[in-house]
């Protein structure tokens, strides 16, 4: 059985399993919704989190940009109890990464450019039409150079790591689940935990699932004006109504000005 | 003159004009449908930001996460034709630094926490009820003693700073509006541009506007199983399906299972 169903600008055949999949499932959280509703988890329960949602989460790190495309990024998914316990030890026995279903470690790859990655990233962009091969021997001088030169490469990694992995927690996040980035870990316990080579460096944890109990309240932020400035470090950006409280929707404000 | 319009799970009331407003603002794109077609813009042009939307774009960095809460990021909104142009030759001469018409400069206070941010972000958090007064001195410790032994602050700072900065292209690009991080500058040159004093360290440009032209075509990603592992570094992530490609939806996804 077939149903014609609107979805966006798109006419599609669905078969009825998959609509009523659809409306089971929740409607993606926007990121306003996000925004004012997050919090850093501080306890997580059982409830995995499904695999159709992780497929999503790990798509938009993937997805993600990077500098020159070099994607340095590698993602270890760990759900497996004894070895989110591992990770736990390795985080400062923190009790989250061993309740949470789910740990993304994030790494970035220090030699994987001189290894490979700069080589194929040229192949599949001319594959999709991104540059003519004529090119990719001078496109691959001017990274390899670059990267060469680079004044501190794990920063450089870092910056790329955290991009993709913002946008995985914002996935995760849109998607209903709770999530917790941490930062609190021993480097070489956490490398040793998920047996990657000495040249990952590690990042940051995401810790995805649902909240147990009561969420963590909201400590409040620094007014705008402490941390925004209009041209100038130190100088008025100038609005003509003030910035929004969290919480505080797009209309509320328009109301209020 | 008042109608009654149900927003959500909230009645409220609106005045016409409003109405209007809303009916024209665009709806906010998910972060599946950014993925699938953001791209970082190669040339703007100068149609500006709207205040409105930059007032949310600011919001959603400042109300990003980062440890202990201590929001070391610093902005500067950068509009001004002279300032755009002093910050373009501050980045290898990149034109679109230029073109676009509002660039966020992101910057991490390395000496922040130590001059009142540990000490108003605890004061804050009383104030929305975070933790009881009378724990604020040890937390205090807790955190001062975390960060002056950090090996590495600026990375540190970097992190926070990107969580926030990556919030930021995610909501303006959920706006309508087309984006390009930008890592190529020279630290000192940009401090200078924007007079920041030197303890502000420049982690990253995010440049927001309406992309001139064509867009860059899609460079391609490397496929899942280089850069996706389960359990641990290397050994395959088990899912009863591949991870989607670019452009799949959850819904296709299913169906194709």
């Amino acid at each position: 059985m077939c149903i014609f169903l609107f979805s966006g600008h798109n006419r599609k055949f669905w078969s009825l399993p998959s609509i009523l999949e659809i409306e089971m499932a929740q409607p993606e959280k926007t990121i306003s919704d996000i925004i004012a509703e997050r919090r850093s988890t501080p306890r997580f329960g059982p409830e995995p989190v499904k695999e159709d949602d992780l497929r999503q989460i790990l798509t938009a790190g993937i997805e993600s940009p990077s500098g020159y495309n070099l994607q340095p990024w590698r993602f270890v998914v760990v759900r497996d109890p004894e070895q989110r316990r591992a990770l736990r030890f390795a985080s400062h026995n923190q009790p989250k990464i061993e309740q949470a279903p789910l740990v993304i470690v994030a790494l970035g790859d220090t030699e994987g450019w001189r290894e490979g990655d700069l080589d194929e990233m040229i192949r599949i962009g001319s594959e999709h039409g991104y540059a003519h091969p004529s090119k990719s021997g001078d496109t691959r001088q001017l990274i390899y150079d670059y990267l060469s030169r680079h004044e501190n490469l794990p920063m450089w990694l870092d910056r790329q790591v955290m991009i993709a992995l913002t946008t995985m927690m914002l996935m995760a996040e849109a998607l209903g689940y709770d999530t917790a980035l941490m930062e609190g870990f021993d480097e070489q316990q956490v490398r040793e935990a998920v047996e990657a080579p000495p040249r990952m460096h590690v990042v940051c944890l995401l810790a995805v699932g649902h909240c147990e109990g009561e969420d963590k309240r909201y400590g409040g932020r620094f007014p705008a004006e402490r941390l925004v400035f209009g041209e100038r470090f130190g100088a008025s950006l100038k609005l003509t109504a003030e910035i929004p409280r969290r919480g505080e929707k797009r209309s509320s404000l328009r109301l209020s000005t």
